[in-house]
């Protein structure tokens, strides 16, 4: 799959309502199907990245580090747009998914357990 | 549309990893066009009312009071399933959406200003 960067302008970055943490909230969907994958943050470094390089790069709140989502999984993701909502404080990109899938039990969306649906709650 | 309450277990609810603020992000997305409507969050009880009442009631950070989406503007949401992600930290709810959509703007979805678009940024 290809990288495509998008051509963002300095307005629209700088527009980016982050929050306290420097952090915008970003849902990752698959072109396609659809399917939204995960729910992420990005951090303003992560956002030029994506937009620059064409693949998510997201902050990881875990290590507190840039996260090039697959260079460990090979689970890359390939940008195909990307969008900012009404109160420029949540991102929308719609991506190609490479390998298994964005979750890293193996499922291909994160959201794999519904409310309702007998699955043992808590973090896998 | 028809309200359609969803029977989640008390663990489900328990498992829920609020942030500092006692809240999650939750993505709405359209049932049948597969389109991302908004992201918006819950508290607790906003995601009990969700599931209890079958329609999508978010925590208003700007008003700090819970928000039965379409109470003023008729434009409900309908719940016809929702999902929490491998990290228990963000939800994904598909609604039928009434009326005219989901952002305040008239827009069908919040998302409708694509980065390098050329669009006026900021808040509308």
């Amino acid at each position: 799959m290809s990288a495509t960067p998008i051509a963002a302008t300095e307005a629209e970055i700088a527009a980016v309502a982050w929050n306290a943490d420097g952090l915008v909230p970003v849902i990752t969907q698959e072109v396609g199907t659809g399917r939204v994958l995960m729910l992420a943050w990005m951090n303003e470094d992560a956002l030029r990245a994506t937009l620059a390089e064409g693949r998510m790069v997201y902050w990881s709140r875990s290590r507190q580090e840039l996260w090039r989502k697959g260079d460990t999984s090979g689970d890359r993701q390939w940008v195909r747009s990307g969008a900012y909502d009404c109160d420029v404080d949540a991102l929308l990109f719609q991506v190609e998914q490479e390998g298994n899938g964005a979750c890293h039990t193996g499922e291909v969306s994160c959201f794999f357990r519904p409310f309702g649906g007998g699955a043992v709650p808590g973090r896998v």
